[in-house]
This record gives C-alpha cells, structure tokens and sequence, in this order.
C-alpha cells in the first residue's frame, strides 16, 4: 500500500500528504515557517516533469519493502566522523530502499562561539568535547593521525566538516543512482536558555577565501569571523548579524596555538578577541537552509578529505539543495554508505570569504535506490554526476576536475588545491548540461549547444573548496511542450 | 510640472503612468504582454530602495528642461554604425537630460534569414544593402577600411553590432553619471507578409564559442546557425526554433568567400546551406529581452571594436538589462554619444556558444544626467563601471579586464581576445561589489566581505566577448530593514 512513497499510486498526492503530516508533530509548523528559503519546494509537487517516470517510480517501488521505517540519527561523538569521508567507516545507521532517515548535522564552526552554539546541547558537547585529558573526537579530516605534517592535530585539518554517518543503503551497489529527496530542514534552535528561539552560525571570513589576498583595508591580511542569528521559530526568513571578531591565535586544550583557521572545532577564547556588536545594522540576509555536504563514500582511497567536491557529491556547496530538492547520485561503494554534514542557514552563489553562515540544522530524507539493470533508456542511465532537482529546475555541477581523486593520480588529495579554476568548472560544467540534454532529452548535439546559449544559466557555485564549482540551470518549463 | 519624469513629485505615479499610456497608442498592449522577460518590471515601481534618492532626483531635476521631448530614432543605413563605437562620429539625434527617445535597434544576424528578417522592412533593407555596385553602410568593425589584415571587408568585421545612434545628451561632460532608463521594450515583427505576427531570430553557433573545439560529434568543426520565432503580438513568452543549418562558405556581393562567419551581414543565400526543420521539438525558450550592447563612446581610442565590452558599458550581453531595468554609466566623453544595439529576444547567463537569440527590437529609453558635482556622497559618486539596477536587485558586472583598453596597452583591441578568463571576471566582480556596498551601502569592508559569501550571488555573463564576463547580484531586500 502506498503511504505517500509511490508516485504511480493515483493518491500519491493525499497519501504523501497523509504521511508527513503524522511523520513529525512539529512538521507542521514548519511547513508553515519560513524556513523553507528560495530553494523551491518539492520537486515532487511539480505534478509534472521529473526525472523520475511514473515507470522508474515503479521499478524502483519494486525493490522496496511494503513497510517503511523512518529512522532518526542522532549527531554525537558516535555518530559523526569529522573532515572526511571513508568506505571503510562501520555504517551509524541501515536503511532500506524508500525508507526516511531524519539526520541531526552540526556545524563545524559551532566553536567559534560555544556558549551559543554548544553549550548545554548534548550532541553538540559530546561532539566537541575537548579537554588536556580526552578528545571525543580526534580524527578531525584525511591528514595522518600523528599530525606529522603541520603539526596541527589529528587528522591535520585536512578536510574540516562533522558528517552524520554513514547511512548503508541495502541493496545500493556501484553503478546504481541513490536518489536523495530532502523533505524537510529544521535549524538547530540553541540550548542556552538564555538564546531560547534563536539559532545561530557563523561566518568565516578565513585565508582559504577568495578575498583574502585581495583586501584594502589594513591590517592585511586577516580572518574575521561574523556571527548570525537565525529565528529558530522560523517566523522569520532573514538573518541578522550579531557582532563579529577578528581571529586572534588560539591555543586548543593539547597546547596547539593555531594562528590561522587552520584545524576545526577549536574553541574560541573570547576572552582574548574583540567583539564588534555594531556590525551590518539593518542588513537582512535573505535565509537558504542547506546542506553543504551530502556525500556517498568514494571509492578510489581509504581516507578522502571532505573540501574538494567531486562525482560522489560530498561539498558541493549549492545552496539550492535544501528542502524540497532531490539529489541524484552515483553509487560508488556496496552501501553507498551516505553522510551528511556542512549544515548552512545561507550562501550566495560563489561562498566568496570561504564559508555560509555555518548553522547546525536537521534534515528529514527519502532515500531511493535505483538499480542500474533498471535504468537503461532513462534520463539516469550512466549518471556519472552528482544531479539536483528542484520543483523548477535541473541543474548539473562542474567542477574544475570531474574526478579529482581519479585524474590527478597519487597525490590528488593535495594537487587539487593548486589547480583551483573557475574556467576548468565551466568547461565540466558545459560538457555535463550538453551530456544530460543529449542524454536525458534526446538532443542532439546542435540542439543542446543552441539551447545552452539561450536558455541555460551557468553561475559560480563555490571558489573555496579545492575543486571549484560552476553550476548550470535550466528551467523544467522549456519543455513543458512535450506533455501540452 | 512633472509628467511622470519627477520622482519628487507626490504624484509621480499617476503622472507617470498618463505620461506613459499617451506616449505609444501600441503600448497599452505590450504592457499587457508577455513580452517583458523575466528581467523584473521597473526600478521605478518598486516604491522603495533606488540608487537614485529624492534628493538626487531633485538635483537630476534642476538641468532638465520644464518641456520633455520624445525623440523617435529609425534604423536606417543613415542612423547606424556597425561594428565600433567611436567618439568622432556625427550625433544622429540629440536629447536633453530627461528626454525620452525611441530607439529602433536591428540585429547583425537578419541576413542569416533576409526573407524572415530584412525583406520589406525598409529600415533593415537599408541598412543592409550590398550589392556587387553598391553596399549601403560599407564599414563594418574597427578594422582597416582596405581589410588590409584578413582581407574580410571594410572594418574587417573587428566588431559586428549594428549600433543606432549616438545620441548626443545635452550637458552631459566626462565624469558625470547617465542614467538609462529601459521604459519598454517591443519585437520588430517580420515585414513579410507570409510571416505576419511572427518576428524571428537567429543563433549562431560559431567559431567563438566557448564549445567550438570541444564538440563530441562530426564534423567537427563546424558552426550551426538555428533561426528562433517569437510572437511578435506579445501573447507567448517564449519563443520556438523553426530550423537549423550548418554554415557552407557564403560568397559576399564583393565576391570574397567567407567560411566561416568571420564578417557581420553577409547574405545567406539558403540554396546553398541545408535546412533542417526538425529541431528542437517542443522545446519552448523562455523570453528575456534585452540590448546586448547600450554603449557610451569611449575616451581612450578613436575606433573600438564593439565586442569587449568595459567601463563604458558595450557589449556586456546580460539578459536583465531589459524592459523596467535601469543602467548608470560613467561619461567618457562630452554628450555622452549613447548607442543602442545587438538586440536579443533571450540569452542564457553565459551565451555560450557566441550569440543569443539575435532578434531586431525597438527600445523606449529615457536618458538623465547626473552631474559630477551633484554626486558627492552619492551611491553614484566616483562610478567608474556600469550598473544595473532592477526591480529587486542590483548587479554590478566584471570583466577579465576592468578597462582592457587602458591596461593593455596600444594592441589592447587584439590583445584582449588572447587574455580571456572568468577567474579574472570574477576578481573584478567582487572588488566592484565589495566597492560598491563600502562606497554605495557604507559598510566596512569586513562586512561587505561576510555579505558577499552570505548573500550575493556570482554569475557568468558570458564568455564569448574577449573580455569576459562575471555579474554579481545582491538583492534589494537585503537592505529593506533600513526603511522599515
């Protein structure tokens, strides 16, 4: 029976509608809030075109058990792995095709003010919990454990985001397409009473930032890191600042100083900054729920810095995957084995200063194996790219290496950062929207080229991860002619 | 007494809007029309935040003259230059600030289909005449008028927009701000009675294509010129492609044989070429239109190609400088000398492989001068690159090279074409955007970096035009807390 999980059912809409209601007891309000950003809501509502066929709907209901469960994982020092991603971590969480997973994620800037951003929150404190005596988590990134390369801690900060997972997907096997349907975002409201219905991120403006060479003003060169706060009620569909401080060296609890942002979650002394509360008076920052990271596990290396996106997604830093957008991915471990992580309360296009306001939040998704015996002749035949949908749009991701890990050899994890390029993304970006208009829409090449000129927008996704990323958009209405 | 030109009048709404229902007796319908693009109808409307504040129009006010006029400016092979902007060329009308002036604007690309787009239009027959006796406006680009270098023509197509204008604007000196109002927008419908309520355009995929030498199937190389319909009633707001051709060598009326599109207005003749009908079935591009090319005359050189485009506006191929939108230049040279081409009936961010929906339109425009001395404090004070200011947002556009022709020496016109790069781009982009919100908005540049990564979006304009494009956009409502 359905119950609001098979398209091809003629009360998908009612039943679907019937089941998210009872899903959540606070769902309904959040349906209600505004926290719902400009990413569109639901690439299901449409109604109309999907990249999912009422056919592949079927094919893939045909793999998925008659009850669903819907599994809730929590963010703790047992369940995260921190600054990367790896196909040999023992999965938090099993699923089955079609079953709904709500997620936990944390910020890994939750640190930069703990008192509203950790304190009192036990996923939060366990996550981070960091004295002279004990690191709950102390792998933090793909850096060699013993720190023997810049000495900055376990795991060297290389690769910085708190993932939730893995998730192992039954049955999910290389060459099948994990489909990712994000039904909801909720933020992380804190747990210090005295910020009650208030939620908050931060803003790193940090030396891996485009700007940060480039500045006017002295001192030359600096890290200032701004603090937002968000309506955790979600009444409210903008941001405001709260105060910002320029980073000054920290000393974390193993005597480690870190003059720059060099390694994740080490807490900030505010004692030693100085906190500017007259800043961006007035300025409302339009909010964008997202999840900077959603991340199958790679399969070309054990250890695989989380910063540089590639075909497995990982931190594609797009802030259109939010709630309501499907990802589609390709499968590249038995498992899939996905995480999630780099929750985000906005980003504009390009993530300029090297981070969004970086905001715990909480995500409910569907995940959806389709087998690849399944998809011959389909749009998702031979995807080799991370995909998203949203109620308007396709929209494909370039990146300025389409796989890093396997194009640039032994030494990938590092070289990527060397060969960071905008005109390397769009050239990926270009090929990918023209692969999935000859592919997925049957044209030719004349076709696509022609429509990608005048009907296509390519916009600058990121310049901050390694591998930067360009996006290309195009509207599901350009070919509502094919059902008029 | 204000006829709808005085925004400090109380009644400037209604004013406005008698002023404008009279103007055109055709206008009420293309209000009305689905003809407006997504580009955002009118700065003007918005009621609330503009660059431009009642103080500054009062200022605006006091050099324009009680009476408006309202210019009508055909095209015709005695009202366009094609191909360059030169600040030696004879004013084809002259304004005075506050003036409105009608502008008829035909595409360089008509002649891919005369029948569709020149036959029985006696302005675009004019303009391009060209028979072995005769051809009506002989220059065509910066080049040398003996096309002593490739041998391609007079001009020698180092340039290839057919420009109506210029405008002189009275009082109008180096260092002061015009102010380009878009007020409507109409398509030239086809003068061929078989065509009737159908205007057309072309889309050239060509050799300057960002995918020239990187297609997947043969022949490669090849160029592929696809002809679009628009409604030219206004009803549909999209437009359709009727056929495509791959480019055979075109023999010109002078006998040089050209193969490929290395010339502007060569006459194709179809007898030659193979036209497929069979192109893009149902697919259905959404309208945007727009002037690739509104371009102040230049100070630094007596001939400019009018394809880089650079501080003095040109050919900056953004598809939301249309209908409601309003651009701000700096003043290079004494009347400002305004020109009006390229016209598009829709272009994608990017225009990736060379053109847009090239598509004969008419403007209505209204032109005002700021004077240099009245911008002091300003947001428009010490402007130094264009600007667009929508409805809801406002975009400031970077270039490979801020002022190519100033940084790049005495060969900057050639040299420009080898230096191409959106990395480059998106480096002017945010230094303007971090110039404007410190200079316009007065932030500290902390702030306007956090808000750069937080809220504004990087896009690419295009990348087909030797000095690429990237455009930044931060919405209005950003700032609306201001007001509130």
């Amino acid at each position: 029976m359905c119950i609001g999980d098979d398209r091809s059912c003629p009360e998908f809409e009612q039943h679907r509608a019937a089941f998210m209601a009872e899903m959540d007891h606070e769902r309904r309000s959040f349906l209600k809030s505004a926290f719902v950003g400009a990413g569109g809501l639901s690439a299901l509502g449409a109604g109309g075109l999907s990249l999912i066929t009422p056919a592949m709907a079927e094919m893939a209901a045909a793999h998925q058990p008659a009850q669903k469960q819907h599994v809730h994982l929590s963010a703790n020092d047992q369940t995260v792995h921190w600054g990367y991603f790896s196909k040999l971590l023992e999965p938090r969480a099993r699923v089955r095709s079609g079953d709904y997973v709500t997620v936990e994620t944390l910020t890994h800037h939750a640190n930069d003010d703990a008192e509203r951003m950790v304190e009192g929150d036990p996923g939060a404190e366990s996550v981070y919990h960091w004295t002279k005596e004990r690191k709950n988590v102390d792998r933090r990134g793909a850096g060699p454990m013993d720190a023997s390369v810049y000495g900055r801690g376990a795991g060297e900060g290389m690769g910085v985001h708190i993932m939730t997972g893995p998730i192992y997907v039954e049955g999910a096997e290389p060459g099948d397409v994990l489909e990712v349907r994000i039904l909801d975002v909720t933020p992380r409201p804190s747990a210090n009473a005295q910020f009650k219905g208030k939620a908050f991120g931060s803003n790193a403006a940090a030396w891996w930032g485009f700007h940060y060479k480039d500045l006017v003003t002295e001192p030359k060169e600096r890290e200032v890191v701004t603090i937002y706060e968000i309506d955790a009620t979600g009444e409210r569909n903008w941001a405001r600042a709260v105060y910002n401080f320029r980073w000054v060296p920290q000393t974390d609890p193993f005597g480690v100083v870190h003059q720059t942002i060099d390694y994740p979650g080490v807490p900030v002394d505010h004692s030693t900054t100085s906190r500017n509360f007259d800043v961006l008076k007035n300025v409302r920052v339009p909010i964008r729920p997202h999840f900077g990271v959603i991340a199958l596990a790679p399969s070309e290396a054990d250890f695989v810095d989380s910063i540089p996106p590639g075909y497995f997604g990982g931190n594609m830093d797009n802030w259109r995957i939010g709630k309501g957008a499907t990802m589609y991915y390709p499968v590249a471990v038995e498992g899939a084995l996905v995480s999630m992580g780099d929750p985000h309360a906005s980003q504009g296009d390009s993530e300029l200063c090297g981070t969004a306001i970086e905001c715990s939040l909480t995500g409910t998704f569907q995940l959806i194996v389709h087998k690849k015996a399944d998809l011959a002749g389909t749009a998702l035949e031979g995807l080799d790219y991370p995909m998203l949908e949203t109620k308007d749009d396709w929209v494909v991701h370039g990146f300025t290496y389409r796989n890093y890990l396997e194009e640039l050899g032994p030494q990938a994890q590092s070289e990527i950062y060397g060969k960071s390029s905008v005109d390397g993304a769009l050239r990926d970006a270009f090929r990918k929207m023209r692969q999935f208009l000859m592919h997925a829409k049957g044209l030719t090449e004349d076709e696509a080229i022609s429509l990608m000129s005048v009907g296509v927008d390519f916009g600058i996704t990121q310049v901050v991860d390694g591998n930067w990323g360009v996006h290309a958009i195009i509207r599901k209405e350009i070919f509502a002619g094919e059902t008029a």
